[in-house]
């Protein structure tokens, strides 16, 4: 009698054991039919790092990259690269294998990458190529003095550039004087 | 004899095996630590659907969604939303449910989610709102034309909404006769 007031006999325990787990079948399968699938297959879902630090929040367009910059007071860096590029490639694995320039990225600057110009000519001081990167001051002050190593390209940076490329974000995070 | 010269011994065999996998713990154990991760922990990488249609192919920003636009010659689909909007959220919700409206713009459309404004004017022809819905012809005309059913917010769109915007996905596809 004890176990049919209180409890549950070791009957009725399988019983909804077998049914919840049928449940649990069930609600799979339905997830699992119920999505939409593209003709060509499954999707792996396109990120906003574009690979180029997954741990990092990225802003997805200039505007929202400037929205952030001035309401947190921190430097924007901005990616141009592209895909097909071995040059951003090959800077691309530098940036993200080095934890301390991911780390700086993470906690001092707000960050975009972009693989298509903005309309913004400030954004390309001396043309457009890739990779680039550029500095905004969250007064909205594009940093073209802050330059690479070369003199034809002021804002492209290879691999071997990392130290120029700290040294640079150092000078970035000195922000400039907002006028009162 | 023969097991030396050509092949292999049991032991050697054993040996061989025991430093790959020894090396194979080192390369996976350094690649795990090696990783930066947040102060806050590990974050889940953003995608660029955010949550509109995981399997969908998105554009990132306004620049690249009128150039897919244009050289694919499909029309654009906006939708301006906002993370902490629940009518962003309903919509959200019956848009990425319906299987035909994901397969449409999967086959159909550019398309492009925005959470900051940009700053063509076009893109709120009767103020800045969410969620809102703009089509953008291939020959990047904004098609002003192509509304929703309420007065005061032409580009607004509720999930009740759905057979509505279908029939305005049509009239996008009936592309603008470009100026030849």
């Amino acid at each position: 009698m004890e176990s049919n007031r209180g409890g549950m006999n070791g009957k009725s325990i399988k019983m909804i054991k077998a049914l919840l787990s049928a449940l649990l079948v069930l609600v799979a399968v339905s997830s699992a039919f119920g999505k939409y699938i593209p003709k060509t297959g499954k999707r792996i879902p396109q990120t906003l790092s574009r690979g180029w630090g997954d741990q990092l929040i990225w802003a997805q367009t200039y505007e929202e990259g400037l929205y952030w910059s001035r309401s947190r007071n921190k430097p924007l860096m901005i990616v141009f690269h592209l895909a097909d590029c071995p040059h951003s490639a090959a800077l691309k694995k530098v940036i993200t294998e080095d934890n301390d320039i991911q780390k700086r990225l993470d906690e001092d600057f707000i960050i975009l990458n972009l693989m298509y110009e903005t309309t913004d000519k400030h954004l390309s001081p001396d043309g457009q190529y890739v990779p680039r990167i550029l500095f905004v001051d969250p007064s909205m002050t594009v940093r073209a003095d802050i330059n690479g190593r070369y003199r034809n390209r002021l804002y492209a940076y290879e691999p071997a550039d990392l130290t120029l490329l700290k040294t640079n974000m150092d000078a970035a995070k000195k922000l400039l004087k907002s006028e009162l």
